[in-house]
């Protein structure tokens, strides 16, 4: 993974990034990657005067990202109400070791998008956004889990916002040292940091003849994109 | 891990989690343990109307959380202005495979503290906090760097906040089905994801003679608490 530079899009004055321009992107294809590698976002609302950051999980669906929770929750009644909502998504991929405390930084991908986020309405519609969610994280499963009820589906508020006003930033790599430490006789470079899956961790009741599905392996968590 | 019910001490108004009562802390060793366990955090603030999510590096001192940044960065310079800030620690410990997509879920571990930054001022207290962030990630290392410039001083700003208005949420095990779902003949029970170190990647043109340092094989990412 390398710095990138691509731009196909002129940012926004607050997508801009300001911070190291060069591992800046706005362009479709990085900042679509990076939202469909990461697991999890943050959600940005003010309530009463005060920023409120809210992990979910979400998915994508073309230009615009989706996230769903209880119909009841503060954060989704915030944020489904038409107020301007912050979408943040950051993968750590290790940790960049200078030599110097200044030039030490960390390896990631992150995007950052402004919008206001829409309700998903009309049980169709829900239908599909969460299914595309399921099969984002456990491909396979859907097929096989009963239709939610319609209690279930009134219970469950899906959100989306579109992904126009956005950018990503990627660092990649060792440490870009001052000159005057480069002869430094300390090791430096970077160090990954992976997430794996762990074995399945099966109920203890579950019925007889139940075995554990192959799509278990395929559990969509951040990737090295 | 299991939920938690401990409360040492009441929850404000905004801190007081609404959704999954029984998941919630409100306890300072809950909240120190997620704050100390996640490698990143992230940061939201308004501006021009607009929440803004910003992902960063933090580390604790005692019962306040730092972070830091360039001197210039839209962040920092908002952030430590004196306005209400958001701080929102997350770790996600694992997919938790239910026998409906309703019940579906996440084993997770997150911190939410709102607050005011202040700015930590005298190069000798930015040092001291400058060090603390390297012993919790790369624990050895700060020993053997030279000592930041009074340059480097000055455009770096660290900034902390008081973890005194904070909630902790904690998912673990497997799903809560529900009882008309028990006898459905899928797999069921949870998914753990762990994060894991690479191998070290060093520059290539590490001075001669320089090896690779045993703290490498300690640096602190998200750990399982």
């Amino acid at each position: 993974m390398t710095t990138t530079e691509t731009v196909e899009k002129a940012p926004s004055e607050r997508t801009r990034v300001r911070r190291g321009p060069l591992r800046a992107a706005y362009d479709r294809d990085t900042i679509h990657a990076i939202v469909d590698a990461a697991a999890m976002c943050h959600i940005g609302y003010t309530a009463e005067g005060a920023p409120h950051v809210i992990p979910t999980a979400h998915w994508r669906m073309g230009d615009r990202v989706y996230w769903h929770g209880s119909s009841a929750s503060a954060m989704i009644r915030a944020a489904g109400g038409g107020i301007p909502v912050c979408f943040t998504a950051s993968i750590l991929d290790g940790v960049v070791v200078a030599r110097s405390g200044f030039r030490s930084s960390f390896n990631y991908r992150s995007v950052v998008a402004f919008g206001t986020a829409e309700t998903v309405t009309g049980d169709d519609a829900k239908l599909a956004a969460l299914e595309a969610f399921m099969e984002k994280l456990i491909p396979g499963r859907w097929a096989e889990l009963r239709r939610p009820s319609d209690q279930e589906l009134k219970a469950t508020t899906v959100l989306s916002m579109p992904l126009d006003e956005a950018s990503a930033k990627v660092r990649g790599g060792g440490p870009n040292d001052l000159p005057e430490d480069l002869d430094t006789p300390l090791w430096a470079g970077w160090v990954p940091i992976r997430r794996e899956l762990g074995a399945p961790i099966p109920l203890e009741d579950l019925p007889e003849g139940v075995t554990t599905p192959d799509y278990l392996r395929h559990i969509r968590i951040d990737t090295e994109g």
